[in-house]
Parts: C-alpha cells; structure tokens; sequence
C-alpha cells in the first residue's frame, strides 16, 4: 500500500475490504512520505519494518526485486494517496510490473490519464480503480438490467452526489485537507471528488456516455480554491438527455448519492444510503422493491456475500472490489482465462472517461455553460 | 365555471374543491363552446339551463348585469378552459367586475400576462391563480420556515416535476390532447403545463427567482409538436444556484413534483406524492420528518381541516385556495381588511413570474442554453 | 345529522364527506342536545332555523312527516353523537324509514347491536357504519386481492392503531372528553375508539374473523376510567394466528393504523399515514408499491377521483362511504337493484361484528387473558 | 473455530466478522465432525492441517496444551456449531481457560445456561455470546438514549422478527436443516432461531425484561417438528406492555427484526433491514430520523468505523463484537481494567435470560397461553 497512513480515511477502508473476503495480505508498505509517520502506521497495520518505506519509489524497486527473484514481493499494490501523487507511483509500479489497485480519480489530468492507459496497455499489469459503488451488488443488477434491456432505449439520466462536510467554511483540516489544494487534488475539486463518482455510476450503470456538456462549477465557500458545487446538463448520442449535480456544500446532506435511469420501457432508481434497495418501475406500472437478498442476476448474486435482510454496506461494495481483482490477477498469474468478473471491474478506461467528463465540464465553464463535446 | 364540461378533468376537481369547504354555490357556467355538450354538462353540474351558457362572452354579460342590478349574479368565475382561452375569459370578465379563480398558466404569452396584470390592476376584480400546491399546509410551512430564517441563506435549489403519462406516443387522446397543440396550450408544452408549476413551487417557498437561466427544451416523442422534457440550470442573485427539470416521459413517474432547498444552515425537502410530509435536516444534524399535523406554523394550521395523522391530499389543497379566495372576496365585498391568507394566495403576480420563466427558457433553449437573464 | 355541533371533530368530517361529491344537501338538524348551541350550530351549517331541532326525537317524527307526506322530509340521517345516544337515534329513524349513516361503534353493548341489526332487517331503511377507512381504494384493492386469491391461504394478520393524543394525562378535555366516561363512550375506551377499527380493518380485508381471542386491556393513565390500551392473540377457524393491538398513549403516534396480512402466496400491507400506497410482495420475490392511480381492480377504480400521483386522503375515504350510501339509496328509493357498491360499505354486520370482538376481548381480560370463542 | 465448516451460513460470518478489524488470526479449527470435510474445511479457512481438529475435545485439550505451555494455543474459540453441541464444547474449552465466542442460542435448555454461567464464573475465560444486533451502532445508541431518560419512562415495548425462509415446506434442507430437529436444535425452532433475537434486543434497548408472559406457538407447516410462528404479550414490573411476534412463515419478510420502544417522553424505532436509521419521536412532536453517522453517543460512536452516509450492515455490527472481545481479552490477558465496552457485549446473563424466555414461552404455551411469570 501506497499512502493511507494514520489519521486518512480511505486508507483504512481499502485495508478493511482486502481483508474481508481474506484473498490479501498486507505485507508491504509507504503509508507515509514522513518517515516517522511511515514506520508508525506501519506498525499499526501490522507491516514488519523491513518492509516499510518512506519513500515509494523504494518501494517499487525493492518490491519488484523481490518479486523478479521469486522472493515473494508483493503481486499488487493499492494506491491511496492525495490525486497528485497517483500517476508517479502508478508509473513506477507499472515498470515493476506489479498490479495496482488505485483510487479514484485516476490522476489529474486528461493527458495523464491517456498516458497512464498507453503505459498500462504495454505493461503486465492489471489495473482497478476503486470506483466504490460499482461493487454494490445492486449497481451490478442494474447494470445488467440496462444491459438486458430491462429498461429500453435510455431517455433520461438524472444523477447526484451531495454531502455537506464542506458546507461549514471551517470544514477542510486535517488529513483531508489536501483536497482543497489544486496542487495535490488537481483542477478539480467537489467535480473531482465525488462528481466524478456520479457521473461513473451512471455511465456504468447505462453504459453510455453523453456525447455534449453544459456545465457550471462555483465555489460557495470564500477562501476555497477549488470548486465546492457543480451542475451540468448533458445530451447523449442517442437523443437522451440528462442533468447531473454535486455537492459539498449541500447542507444536510451525508453521502447521497443516488442515481435515477428512465428509458422507454422503465425507470430504475438507486439511492447510495441505503444501497440494498433497487426500485424498477415499468411505464405506468406499479414500482418494484427489488432487495439485494432477492436480486437475481449473476452480477448481483456474485457480489453479496449473506443473506436476503441482512444488509451489506460501503465497506461490503469496497471489498467486492477487492475480491474481483483477486479473482483477476490469480487467474492472470496462472495464465488461466480471467473470470466474469472483468466485465464489472472498472479500470483506466473508466479512469480515462472520468478525466474527459472533468476536463469538459471546465471548458464548459470556462466557456459560461457553453455545450461542449465530451 | 367557464370550461370543464363532461370528461374534462380539472374542471371536476375546482368542482370538488369549491364544495369542500361549502363557501361556493355553483350556479352559472358556459361549460363548453358546444351548446349541447355546455347544457348536458350543466345539468350534471346542478346548473339551472337558465343559467347555462353555451358562449363565454353571453354568460359574462349576462352575470354581470345580475350582478350589478343586485339580481344575484356570480360573485366569482372558475376558469378551466384550455389555456389560450385564458386571456379572453379574464378580460371579459374583469370588464363585469366579477372575481376571477383562474387555472395555470395565466395565459400564452408574457406580454399578455403583463396585460392582464395591469387591466387587473385597474378593475375591482380579486385574482386567484390555481398553482394547486401552493394549498398544501406543508408547502406553506416551508415558506414559513424559509420567511423565518430557518435555513439561513439560500445557497441551492433542486426542483423536478416528473411525469409518465406523455411517455408513450399514444398517450394524449381526448380530453387531454389540447395539451400538445400549440394553437391552444401556447408555445410551451411540457414547460408550461407543469414545468410552470416546479418553478412556481420553488418561488414560493423560497421567496427569490433566479436572476439567469440556462435552459434545454427537448421533444423525445415523434410527431409531438411541443416539449415533453425541459431542463435549466439557475443562477440567483445572492448566488445560489440550482436546476430545475420537468418531464412528461419520465417513465415510471406519476406526479413527483418535488423541492429541495438548501440554506447556509438547513435543508428543506418536500415531495407533492406524499403531502403529508416535510424533511427539515440541519446542517451537520438529524433529519427532522415533520408531519401535516405537527407543523406549528400559523401558515400550515391555517391550510388544514383534520388531526395529525388523518392525511389530506391534493384535493384539499385546492379546496384550500378556493376557502382562501372566499375569505378574500368576502372581506373585499364588505370592504373590510383582508385576512392574512393573501399573502398566501397566488395571483397575478406569480402569473407573470411564471410566464417570464416561460419566455426565458425559450429564449435560452434557442440559444443554444446560453445563459438568459430572467 | 343528529350531534355534531360547534367543536365536534367527526361531526364537520362528516359534512365535508358529504359535501365532497355533491350528492347531499344538508338541510336538518339535530346538532347539539343544547338549544342553543344546536341553533348556533345549525346556523353555522346552513340549515334553516325552522329545521333545526333541539331534540333529535322531535326531528326523527317531523322530518319523518315531511318525508311520508311528499313534502322534502330527509332521505337519510347522519348520526355523530357520542355513542351511548347511537342505539335511541337510531331506533327512532329506523321507525320512520328513513336511511342512516352512523359513526362508529355502533352502539354500546352487542346485545343492543344485535338488537339494531334486527329491527333494521325489519324496516325499509338502509343503513351504513362510517368505519371510514374502508373507504380508501387501496383497503378496498386489497380487499379484492385477497379475495381474488392473490395471497393464497390466510396466515398471520398483523394489525394495530396506535395514536399518542390519550398520552398524557391533560389529553382528554373538551368536546373529546365522553370518550372516557363509561356512560357515554360505553365499556370500551381505546378499545372502542380505535381498536374497533383496526379489527374491522383486518376483518374486512381478509373476509375472516378470529375464532378465538385471548386479550389484556390496560389503563396507563391514573384517573383513566377506561382502558388506553388493548393487545389481543388471535386464532382463526382456518389455523392462522394474528395478533392486535390499540393504544393511544402509544407516544409520538399520530394515527398509526396498519395491517399487514400474510397468506401463503403473498403478503399485503396498507397504512392508513399513507393511504395511497400499499404494499404485495410475493414469498420469497421482490416487494410491489402498488399506488392507488395503479390500482386496477374495479373495486379500487371505483372508490377514487383524480389521476395517479394526485394523492387522496381521510376525507376522500369518507367521502367515498357517503357516495356509495347514496347511489344504494338511489338505487333503493327508484327500486332498482343495487349498486355493487353494496359489497363494500360496511353495515350492521359490521356493526354487530365490531360489538363481538369488543364483548370477548373484555371477557377475556376478566378470565385473565384466557382463550375466549368469538 | 469449533464448527462452520463448508456451507455453514453462520460459520462464514463470523470469519469476516473476525477479519474485519485485524484484530483476530484463526490458526485452528474443528470446523466439521466429519473429518474429511474438517480437513476440507480448514485448508479453505487457511488453517494448517496440524492444527484442523476433527473432534473438537482434542483441538480442546490440544489447544490448552499449547497455551498453558506458551506454545502459541488459541486466546479464544468461536462455537458455531448447531445449538445441542454449545454446552459440551463450551465446557470443554472452560476448562482449559480459552476464551469464548458462542453463536446464539446459548444452549438448548434453561437448566444447561445456568450451569454454564456456573462454571464460566468460576473459569478464568471471557464469555461472548453473538447476538449480532447488539453490534449495531443505533442498536447501542439506543440503549443508551433509554438508559439517559430520554423516552422517559418504559411504556410500551412492540418487538418483532418476521422471516420467510420457513414459509414454503420445502425450505429446510442442506446445512440449515438441523433447525428442525428438535435433537440439534433443542425444543424450540423459531422461537429460539429468531426469537430469542427479538427478545434480547428488546432487553438490550430498554434494560427491562418482561416479569409475566403469555404465549402461543404454532406450527404452520405440515410435517414440521418444531414451532415456526410464536406470538406473546407481555408485562413489566413497572405495568409497561408489549407484544412480541415471531415467525419463519412470515410470506415476503427477509430479515425483519424491528423494535419499538414508547416511554412516557417519546417513542424509539429500529428496523434492522435498514441498520443505517433510528427514529426518535417525542411526544406529540417531530420524528427525528437519525442516522448512524450523526448519532453522538460514545456507544454509537465506539462502534462505528467510517464516516456519515456510507452504510455499514451486518457484518460490520458482527465484527464489532469481535473487536469488542479482542479488546476485553487483551485487557483480561494484561491484567487490565477492562474498556468500557464490556457493558455493550452480551454474555452468559444474556444467555441465560433468552433460555428464560424460551422456558417461559413453552409453559404458557403449554398452558393455553395462561399468563407465567418468568
């Protein structure tokens, strides 16, 4: 693991969820650029010292010693730092040959991106983003819903992703701080946080992209360098449309993120907070509670892991993740053809659409709301 | 009652409505242009065929002269006729003095609104607008709250209106199909029969209208001559923001208009399905889930008639403007002050607020959704 | 109408329920046992002084001339007094033929019920019990469902009213306060005022009633006369088992009427907070939110007014009894054959049914709860 | 672990429950009596053959050995084999000073819980009994909001647990099927499958257990040996009230565990399918919708582990009873005060109150449902 040292949130997540299904061990690790703090949250997540680095570009290069050598270095490695730093370390893994499990967003640019993607597709590597919603057993039915034309032909996305941590002006210390810096979190900020996660969903779970943005960033917060609100109208290839939004400053809000798809045959709805719970509703028929426990689908099926009632979590979604992605490199170290769950596993490509969703929302802006290709 | 003959649907709900609270004797109306559809229907109606009118214009000068001779001609006139007919029925009615409850949208056009707000003006006549969820006690405790402070400043609005009935081509037959010809609806389909009502729903709990509007309209059924879909993106003065989408192909949706509204310091939601309710979630806090029955505002216990847990539902919110119109009319006839209910009563002035947001986003969507100054 | 003078609650229900569709005119009255209070009252309610009566006994024998002479006597009564006054009015306006409309319960006692129930079968009136909640579509939907077999083979029924105004010891003052006066309310509190309805409820929905009762009543409240709270263990002929409980100290309840009914096939639930919804969801399959504009049994699309989406409420239901009553006594007065409404407004079946279940659940509770046959 | 081999539902939960806070290596096992399913078993869990048990009096005696000889024996055993193999397992591991984490029920009869709760008190091991929804951070937010005043005091208790797995008679085969086998299960199968879930939450929450009960079981499916519906009332010490139902007939339920709680100051409501939620209604106001993320007790606080709006689920309240046991055996071992969660975790009076329960049921029901005190 690459970052996710003492005090940061998603670092402690991506451990919890690759320890859930018990197919990694952590043995490896940079949690921190400040040596001190490395060696302490090491210790912490249990890491033996000699394999602890301050620096993960040592990291890297031991590791992939280690692993040349049949020295048992590790096979894949999560990348969790601020956005900044995702391309440099992904680069230096990807020349080691390591697989990488990197959160989101991929880096923070465009051009980095598609060069990551060019990098990735000449390296050995296998490569997942941790869009975390894409684990819920449920965004997986819905994916194969739309896919199975459950819906018919897509007419209207509407998506939104609102929280309030940033609402107070006071809200940004601390280790989280850094996603009010352009230079560590990029162009973007609320857009790159969890806009792009919105828009993700709904790509993935539709599986189009729109074909034109208009959109308009703003920063309620005085003093905050990055944008805190975003809303954008969008028009996709086949005449659909659509109207994404997000937030940090929407008051009351925890994590709602929820997603609503109409097509010409039915409307499917998802709400975040609550993700055991998927309602399909045929045109002008009666809405249908589908529960997790009781979602047919092989995606569903495949990403749950107990019983009908027995609600599952972000943690359960995040560890999905996990459990794909071993599935992934064991069967590609074996040289064995990789399992289903490629299909729902989102990687550069998804890392690549996000960054040209963000890069046109800001020309959009740039531009007053102007439509702009995608 | 000048519209609303057999088979046309809001005529019978203003008929309900008017009865609820028995404050309306119903006893004139030209409630067709056909002569024999307007005496069956009168008949239905309980309206003595003396005072059946198979010409609008007949029936305002007769009931006028009733009137002014003292010989018992309507206080008030209900008009539910298509709406290009809006504007003619109004004047000829103010012409007489008569009080006028009219059905949204005031009419086709801006400037005729502003017409008829300033021949308004210049009459003895009162003016009621039906925008219907302004008669809910929740909506009118939202307004209360916002009046009040409750949320602080406006930062963002989210308003939606969302509708099936449109969504299959075959839909608008009947009664109904005036909906899409523009000779008779005005040029705004879905925009102006219910993309109207999210807007006004919107002004009125929040007191402010946008300053900007960048707007899409789209028609996703062929052969439709007018929008079924609408979205807009908002900008207001203090420079909160918003969007606002209204659809009648949403499919799956039955009549879910709903408000959410976020201050500096609050959340506001309230969704038209189940009236009954208000969220008010502070920032950082726990949802609040206020019911009909316990909202303590002098506005809400105003606006109802039953205890806590006893729903009421559209209907009543109707009746609501129609009590609050005769109150109105009662203290203007007796020349008394009017009670507290018309700063609750839409009128005019939300006649022309409302065709100016039709005229701008007509004006943004031929413009590519640039963004229009309202 | 016969009680229901200034304060009264049921009283203006019933005429806002009577007024809803336009099939009544008020024009005699009873409204309070004080002279003058029943003239203020009547005032209020515009009916003529002359037709106004300080007595209901002298009402029941001049309205009953006036009807047998041809002279515009009332069709029918509406009787809204405290219950112990039920059983005499009704005697009396059974005697003059005249159809009634009577709250609920229907008298004070099961032999008194069974009484009214046989000098009704002998007089030429019609009579109907305002249990009002049957007259909401979806009770009635479910009502057809189960009977149309949708559920399969009654199993459990689940049913309870728990309200919080009876709360706190200061609740009951007022125009309420007979409800716990054992000589008017008789020797059922809560369980009389609310725990009548929810039996009625589940009797009427599921067609079945308990063959056995083992119950408890309880009095929270010091210086309560009557129970506040009742729960009830029920067995049917057909081996299903319920239970059933009442309260109104149940705190923070407004008017929490729910049932839930399981056969082997299906489950069905209804709550009367949100009347325009009701829940099927298939053993072992994905739960269906049946809305009352999707509702597509006759028995449902009769009960109902406005489009799906445009929620009805409390005052609709009853209204929807008053409407029934009257086309039965259309039907009944032009000697036709009735309406097949007639199946679903509750009588002096219903009537004797509700007084059964009150009998054995206080003859249980004397044995200490044991089994008792219905 | 003692149990959970292949196919075992319980056994796999309480793996990830284990795995989830690193707090936890399982190095041994007794997974299954039959021994080549036992080697299976284990290679699966990662357990080295040396330490797979077939019989798990060996892996007992083998396991002290090397822990009394700071070999590296186990701290701690799960026990989650059907119920009659508690007592003897429990007993085995007593003796030898391992610690305990028992799966519900905590034996199979009334006289065997309190002989164990003998024998642990005077035993130097820690005794976890896994009544999963006590991990719950609303679960244990709620008990200490009762337990601070602030619903006042206990009126009302409704608890119930409604299931459909049981509901078609072919439901019951493959690994869950010893839980109609009264020889495996003990003498009661729902009530003391889900029940006894019910009743312990209901205890947890409200720190009251009832002082009589009147019960009845049932046995809805042919052929079945044990009860699959149980309905009971119930009285407090201090006159408070309640229902309790159970059932695994319950067509179309999951997992439907619910509480709800009315004191004389407000009303508490827990639904265990939506974990995430506690309602909190005072009387006569406003229902606060809390979520798991804004509840501000330490207890809620302590056993949550990421931030508002990101759900947590079942297993996440599993796994904080592991991590609660991890910390009160480190303490124990350390010679330590013991943290504070200590008062969360459920232990062998909890045990011994559910056979209480169960106890008391079966003589009721034994009785005709005769009031018996507990």
């Amino acid at each position: 693991m690459v970052g996710g040292g003492q005090g940061a949130f998603i670092g402690a997540v991506h451990r919890m969820a690759a320890r859930l299904d018990d197919r990694y061990e952590l043995v490896a690790g940079a949690l921190s650029g400040n040596a001190e703090r490395a060696a302490a949250s090491a210790a912490d997540a249990g890491i033996a010292p000699e394999r602890s680095y301050a620096d993960w570009r040592d990291m890297a290069k031991r590791e992939g010693d280690l692993r040349r050598n049949g020295q048992g270095g590790i096979d894949a490695v999560s990348i969790v730092t601020p956005n900044h730093l995702h391309a440099p370390v992904v680069r230096a893994f990807l020349a080691e040959g390591i697989h990488i499990i990197c959160d989101k967003p991929l880096t923070v640019s465009l051009t980095e991106a598609l060069e990551l993607r060019e990098l990735a597709r000449r390296s050995a590597s296998l490569f997942v983003l941790t869009h975390t919603y894409t684990g819920y057993p449920l965004v997986r039915h819905a994916r194969s819903l739309v896919a199975d034309g459950a819906i018919g032909e897509l007419r209207l996305v509407q998506v939104e992703y609102s929280q309030d941590w940033w609402a107070d002006a006071s809200a940004l210390t601390g280790e989280g701080g850094w996603r009010e810096d352009p230079g560590m979190a990029g162009p973007a900020g609320t857009l790159g946080d969890v806009g792009i996660h919105a828009y993700q969903l709904a790509s993935y779970v539709t599986g189009a992209e729109p074909a034109e943005i208009a959109a308009e960033l703003h920063t309620f917060m005085p003093d905050r360098r990055l944008d805190d609100h975003v809303q954008v109208m969008m028009r996709y290839t086949n005449g659909a449309r659509g109207t994404l939004w997000a937030s940090q400053v929407a008051t009351g809000c925890e994590n709602a993120l929820s997603l609503r798809v109409y097509g010409s045959q039915a409307q499917l709805r998802f709400d975040q907070e609550n993700p055991n719970v998927l309602w399909l509703t045929p045109q002008g028929g009666v809405a249908q509670r589908i529960t997790r426990g009781r979602a047919d689908s092989a995606a569903a099926m495949h990403a749950t892991r107990i019983p009908a009632g027995h609600p599952e979590g972000y943690i359960e979604a995040f560890a999905q993740l996990y459990r794909d992605a071993a599935d992934q490199i064991q069967a590609h170290e074996a040289g064995v053809v990789a399992p289903p769950s490629a299909a729902y596993l989102p990687g550069l490509q998804a890392g690549v659409s996000g960054h040209r969703f963000i890069d046109t929302v800001i020309k959009s802006h740039r531009a007053n709301s102007a439509w702009v290709a995608v």
